[in-house]
This record gives structure tokens, sequence and C-alpha cells, in this order.
């Protein structure tokens, strides 16, 4: 089982202590001691979302936490603008849509990043537009969009709230919520924040909670209010029963992250998709994502002509690496890796060995030598 | 740590060998080993849950299952019957409230169980109700509400569906959804199916999914059809991804549940809650609930006069005992003990140990001897 590489692009493998910390019995989830070690785990998040302000737990998996974004601010029939160029763009215009948003969509190429000047063209097309949607980093295809660049074209083009899902990205890509007008940013547990899934997070901006008091969307469990009111300095509870073993699993994995640090983790995670993309151009394979783009937490590989995108994932798990596939319309058209959080050299060098010995196998001959082009031990 | 005995309602203490799975590393969750796992899992659930239909998963808290219960079958304006004698009761009418049911509450005292006859009654008064809310056992009461009676009152009275939260009871107490009529039952991980918090599971009547197709409350994370669209026989995964170390968990502990036996389980349950309240009697304590009501899963006990109730859970706590205090209008006014799941005799004799050392020191002195009265080993 651990010689496994697990190399989705989350859940991600997890440090053996991290995993160890879930063994723990179970506490009073309302008693001192839970208490203290939420409240731990939410400052240290803080410090992660590059925030001053409450960053709020929800026990759910990412998309619940992208529901706990729209239904908060939104009312029905409010005009929002998704930024949309692959299937979690696609999921959370979704998400909007079925809490009763009119979704404009601004679309872009799968594989191609959001151009700030559309969104910009786009607002002054809308001005009516209440809330701005974007996926920070697109898990599906390997894209990271210029978060920045939005961020300003959306506070010059007026009043819009931006609401970033940030799940596959916070934690390994540069994110400050604070300094670049984030109104609300949505991470999971299960990707570079090392823990298992079962948690999500989101900080809220001071517009946000102005806009939540007077929005209309249905909203109870994952009510912001309702989390807010169990926070306070020191002492930090749920609403509702809260998911103790993801919780024990941060409280252990959030300090090694802020023990790293964050420009320490995130120049690790440009390196390690870096040695990525050039072992996998060294095998002569092509890449979903534009280069000027690419995500440095995932890793989407075309899939060469000629060969079943399936048949290659169940290969290279039969060589103890496990990828995922294509997503939506790319399914059986590319290959995902994973290289967030706990991921190391070693994993992504048997990825690549992998690749080398898989692909002549079914059909696809590659040079040697990839392992030594990204720079990895061999 | 694993001295301290746990009898809170849920969270419960967690055997071994439960704790211990969750330590095992992430796997991908749209893999085949996974697919094999969630339905193991899904296929006891449905033996525990006593249906033949198709038990859903989602990554929530229970009160996220009991808004996956009403936000499938409502639409903005229903009228619904909430049976409400406690908190949680209270809790399941808000949160239809807040999904835009008109609810018609059938209030009873705490602590008192609600009337069949009462239900046949509202019922011919108001004949356009859409569903009725019950909470099988009443976690701030310690009352089990008739559920049996209830459903053959809301069968007799109509076409309203019978949503129940079955979050404390099921697995500890009998439950028949499919010969009982019950169209929607919500059990969470984490109470007598001795898992950790962090996922909830409902069970669906044909008569619900019928209703779902026209509902119109809002749902994405929780929809019904989308969870159901990923699980076929033997494999079976969830649209989003699945809290893994809860399930590692569940599937260790829905096997043991099964081997175990549902009956042999339920009696044990008797024997549990009847051992606690005979302890109590003995030591001149009075009980919430109603006795001909009284729940196998918790006890609620009433604060003698002149003893503070916040003070007694925290003596209790400094002998290793955790109990929980009262909620809403009970607070400070009792204590509550569970004993649901993997508690055992030893844990039960412990807390009546501990309420005869605490109480004097209070100011309340006890009768000894509540062990032995309750029938435990001294």
């Amino acid at each position: 089982m651990d010689d496994v590489h697990l190399l989705i692009p989350g859940p991600t493998p997890l440090p053996p202590e991290v995993r160890q910390a879930m063994a723990r019995p179970m506490i009073n989830h309302r008693g001192e001691e839970f208490g203290r070690m939420l409240a731990e785990v939410l400052d240290g998040l803080r410090r992660i979302f590059q925030t001053a302000g409450t960053v709020l737990p929800f026990t759910a998996s990412g998309t619940g936490g992208l529901e706990a974004a729209v239904a908060n601010v939104l009312s029905p029939g409010d005009r929002v603008l998704a930024l949309v160029g692959g299937s979690f763009g696609e999921r959370f215009a979704a998400v909007a849509r079925g809490f009763g948003a009119e979704v404009v969509p601004l679309e872009v190429e799968w594989g191609r990043a959001v151009d700030p000047d559309d969104v910009r063209r786009a607002l002054r097309t809308h001005p009516e537009v209440r809330a701005v949607l974007v996926t920070h980093n697109e898990t599906s295809t390997g894209v990271t969009h210029p978060l920045w660049e939005i961020a300003q074209a959306v506070r010059a083009g007026g009043d819009a709230l931006l609401l970033v899902d940030a799940v596959s990205s916070l934690g390994a890509v540069d994110l400050q919520a604070d300094a670049w007008g984030l109104d609300v940013v949505v991470a999971g547990s299960q990707k570079a924040l090392m823990g298992p899934p079962g948690a999500v997070f989101l900080s809220v901006s001071e517009r946000a909670w102005e806009a939540s008091r007077t929005a209309r969307a249905p909203r109870w469990y994952f009510s912001w209010e309702r989390a807010r009111a169990e926070i306070s300095p020191g002492r930090a509870l749920m609403p509702f029963t809260p998911p103790l073993p993801v919780l024990y699993a941060l409280a252990v994995s959030v300090p090694m992250i802020l023990a790293e640090g964050l420009p320490a983790r995130f120049a690790r995670h440009r390196r390690l998709g870096q040695a990525t993309r050039e072992g996998v151009a060294a095998l002569g394979l092509q890449l979903l994502a534009d280069p000027r783009h690419a995500s440095d937490t995932v890793t989407a590989v075309r899939v060469p002509e000629g060969v079943d995108g399936r048949q290659l994932v169940r290969r290279l798990r039969e060589c103890n690496v496990v990828v995922a596939g294509g997503q939506g319309r790319l399914e059986g058209r590319i290959i995902r890796i994973g290289h967030m959080g706990a991921v190391a050299d070693a994993d992504i060098a048997a990825a690549l060995r992998a690749l080398e010995h898989v692909l002549p196998a079914l059909g696809h001959p590659v040079r040697p030598g990839a392992v030594a082009a990204a720079g990895l031990e061999p």
C-alpha cells in the first residue's frame, strides 16, 4: 500500500504523522480541548489564506464550499459572471444557477487561461453583475488562472464580489485574500493542505459579510452567520458536529505548512510543477495547458494519438502510479498528474518512469531519460 | 486519554480497530478499491436501515442530512407538519422553514413523547400537509418518539411524506424504513454506527423519489439525483470527494454491527439504557423523559435543585467522565449521558460512580450503591 504513488489531484498523500493523528480517540466537540484545537487550526489557516478576517469551517467536500460561497451572498435573479475554462468552472456556475442566479458565462478554451481584459469588458457590458466566480486553479485542465490580475479587473469594474474556488491551490500557490481583495475564498482540506477530504474553509471579506445580510438564497447548514457565531479568540466550535478526524489531521498538517513557510512552499511546488512539465516534454508528450499558465499543483498531459486514455491510466496503476484521467469533455483525452501537498521528487520520478515504461507497450514509443531531463534523481 | 469515558450523545467512543482504520493511506476516490469499499458500506447500511432501496451518502454532519431531506422533496410554500419536542425537532423545523416551507409545529413538552393521535388530528386539520418531520430519538431530551405509531398515523392521514431524523437512533433502536413506510431516514456516521463524524446517509422511498422530481427547493451539493447517479451494484462512488477516513472507519464498524446482529444490538442498548436509568434513580435523581418513552441511546438527568449544571459537567470531567449539558432552554438544567455504539457497562458504571462522588461535593448528598442497583459489575 505504501509503495503506491498517489498522484491524483486530490486527495493527496498524507505525511505519516498526519495519518496517525486520525486514529486518536474521539473527544467532546463542545469541550475545551476541541475549542482550543479548532481555534489553532483556524488561526493557522488565516495565515495561509493571508487574511486578518475570519476563516469559517464547514463539514463538506469542496463543492459544498462552493455552495456555501454562493448561497450566502446571492439572491434569486442576481446576475453573476462565471469564468469558465474547465469542469470546476462549469460546476461553480452550475451551483450558482442552482441557487437562482442568472449566470453570464465567460468561456475560455479548456487549457487556456482567462484574460483579465475579457473580464473588464464583460463587466462593462454587464454592470449589474453581483458576483464574479473564478476557479483559481482549474484542476480539470491544469491551468492556474491569473487571479491577481483578474481581481484587479473586478475591483476596477465596479462593486461585484469576487468569489474564488481555491480548492486545489491554497497552500501551494500564492493567494492573498486581503491584499488582493478576494471576497470569498474556498479551500478544501484534502489538497495542498495535506489533510484528508471532509472539511472546507471559507475566508470572507467585510464586503461579503455585508452582502450576506441581505442575500435571500436559502442556506441553513452552510450559513456563515451560524458558523461565525461559534468562533471566538482562543476557542472555536462548529454549529454542527465537526469532522473530528479531519481536524485532528489538520492540527498536525497546518503547523507543518507554516513551519515550511509559505514562500518555501510555493517555491517547492513551482519546482515540482516545472520538473513534471520538463519530464513530460522530454517524453515527447504535449501539455494541455498554455505553458504561461500551467499549474504548479496538477499537470494535464495529452494522451498521444492512437493511445487509449483509460487504458493508459490502468497500466500506470499496475506500475503503482495512480493518476487521474480527464473529466467531462476531456475524458479519455488527457491524464492528470497531481503534485501538491506531500508529493516528493521520488513520486514524480516514479510517474515519469512508469510513462516511459507503459507508453511503448501501448504502441507509442518515447524517448528515454525523462527523469534526468526533469532534474530529478535517477 | 484512553482512560476517559466519553459519554456524550455523539460523537461516541470508537472501537480501536475502527480508529486504526482511519490511519490508512489515502486512495483514489474514483478507483476500483474505493468503489468496492463504498458499495459494501452502503449494502451494510441498507441492512441497518432495513430497506431494499438505495442509501445515499453525503459528506456532512447530521444537520446537513436534514437539509438533504427537506431540500429534495419540498417547494417554497409547501406546508409541513413538524413534530417538536426538543432542540433537534426545532432544528428540523427551522431547516424546512429556511428552505421556504410553511411550518405547522406540533409541540410537545420537552421530555414528553409525541402522541400519534395528535398527529392524526393535525393531519385532519391540515390535509394540505406535504411532509411530516419527526425526530426519532430526541437527543436533547432523551425521548424516543413512537415512530411506528406515528408512521401509522401519517399513512392513514393521507399522502404526506414522512421524513425521519434518525441520527441518534439508527443502529441502536429498531427502525424499519420499508416495513414502517418511512419516506426519508437520515442517519449520521458518528452515533450508533460507531464511526467518526463526517458522513450522513439517507434512505429514500419510491414516493420520496417521485416527490423529488417536481420539488423546487434549491439543492446542488445535497442533490439526491447526483448522489444516486454514482451508485451501481458492486461499485459506488460519490459525486464530490468523499470523506475517506470516515468511510475507512465505517468499512470496519458496519460489519461489526452486522456481526453483532441487529436484534442483539437493540437488546444491548435497551439493557444499557435500563441500567443507566436504574442507576440514576438509585442516586435519587430524576429523569427528564417520560419513562414510557425514555431513550435507550441517551439519558437526560435533571440537575438537582441547588446544583449548578455547568459545574456538575466540569466536575464529572475531572473524574474522566465526559457527559453533555442541556441544550437550548434546558441549558444548565440537565446533564445527558450517552450510551450508544461502543459504550460498555464499565463506562456507565464509571459515570454512576462519578455522580456518586461529585454530587455530595456540590452540596447534594446521594444514596450510595448506584452501580449495584443498575445491575452493573461493582
